[in-house]
């Protein structure tokens, strides 16, 4: 029995990447009117990565590595005009509607009964609390913490703070790197629920099957998974 | 005697609009080959403040206001590799050394022995994460916070979080508008130390004298602000 529930912000409780995925598409069509169907996904994921070093993750960051991998790949030729269209995707994103995974609220508001709720985040602070109002689901958390990086010393620093041994913690997530080896490294428990679609910097092999980790479909699955 | 005391970072630990001012030079600079010494800086100014509602505060937003202001100001007449220039002028401000203002490091050692010390900074998570470690002050605060707004609400919500009355919490601060108006209103107390540029945004009239409020040249005049 958790003492506590931990679970990740997007492509857990709401998409994200669906749309960081879209305007990937439109960069591409945006792009293919300077060079050929070429290399454009990996050299915008190269820079991102060259990137986060000072940028960190979330949208403005992506914004400013769009522009640049455009700069780049068209050699100094795309247009102001284009570069003012990649912008305005980028501000299509910010204010992107946010919706809610399938059984997310009934699931959700089921386990606010029975436990403390935590929500762990990473991205940009000001996009990720905008997210969160616009959830809904702000008042069904006891905590929520926005971090910049999801790794051992966060979790272990979050779980201090909040006066919970790791044993009795259980994360819920849906990437393997952010949300599940952490939290098992630091001696928690975690429950994978994997989205259609992860960020390649967030591809990490799946970890074997191990005491302390669950898969599940669907967050629906997540109550009966619990002890009464 | 406050049973805590609430610092901001920017402009007040160390350095920051002035970098930002030269910033604004060097983009003044770029711009003035492209249109008449104009109107540039009121442009952007009003360009940071229409992005403000999806960007929040932080560099990566102002680069995005920059080449917002560049692709307007110019009629879409900027050329690709000036736009990456302004890029590269952010990712300089994002890896600009921090410099402590002078008088900081002792002061804060020394109020450090005292009282429990708050630092309440307001912008980029991932970018105030990064100055806070390169202060070297990190470990003289027992609370750190990084916000998206300081306003009342803010600084109510920190406070209890802390199990801290407002009226024995004192804030220092550069901003009259984010660190001194918001905490005279929930009921604490505030120290008011000017920095000599502020930016546009911040700019609000200076409250009357009154209670629970000072006003000091230098945070080296603090200790001795101070009761014993």
């Amino acid at each position: 029995m958790p003492a506590a529930i931990g679970f990740d912000g997007d492509d857990t409780l709401w998409h994200n990447e669906t749309i960081f995925s879209m305007t990937q598409d439109r960069f591409r069509d945006l792009m293919v009117r300077y060079v050929p169907e070429t290399e454009v996904d990996d050299r915008l994921i190269a820079r991102e990565r060259a990137n986060l070093r000072l940028f960190g993750y979330g949208v403005k960051g992506f914004m400013l590595s769009m522009i640049e991998t455009a700069i780049e790949v068209t050699g100094e030729r795309i247009s102001a005009g284009d570069i003012q269209r990649i912008i305005d995707f980028g501000k299509t994103m910010l204010d992107h509607p946010v919706e809610l995974l399938d059984g997310v609220e009934e699931t959700i508001d089921r386990l606010a009964r029975r436990f403390p709720l935590y929500l762990i985040t990473k991205g940009d602070l000001f996009d990720q609390e905008s997210k969160i109002a616009r959830s809904g689901l702000a008042e069904r958390f006891q905590r929520i913490e926005i971090v910049s990086e999801k790794d051992e010393a966060t979790y272990a620093q979050v779980l201090e703070r909040a006066g919970i041994a790791p044993g009795d913690f259980l994360m819920v997530g849906n990437s393997v790197r952010s949300d599940i080896l952490p939290v098992l490294a630091i001696g928690g428990r975690a429950v994978h629920i994997p989205y259609h679609i992860t960020w390649a910097h967030e591809v990490v092999p799946m970890p074997d099957p191990q005491p302390g980790l669950t898969v599940l479909d669907s967050i629906r699955d997540l109550p009966g998974h619990l002890p009464d």
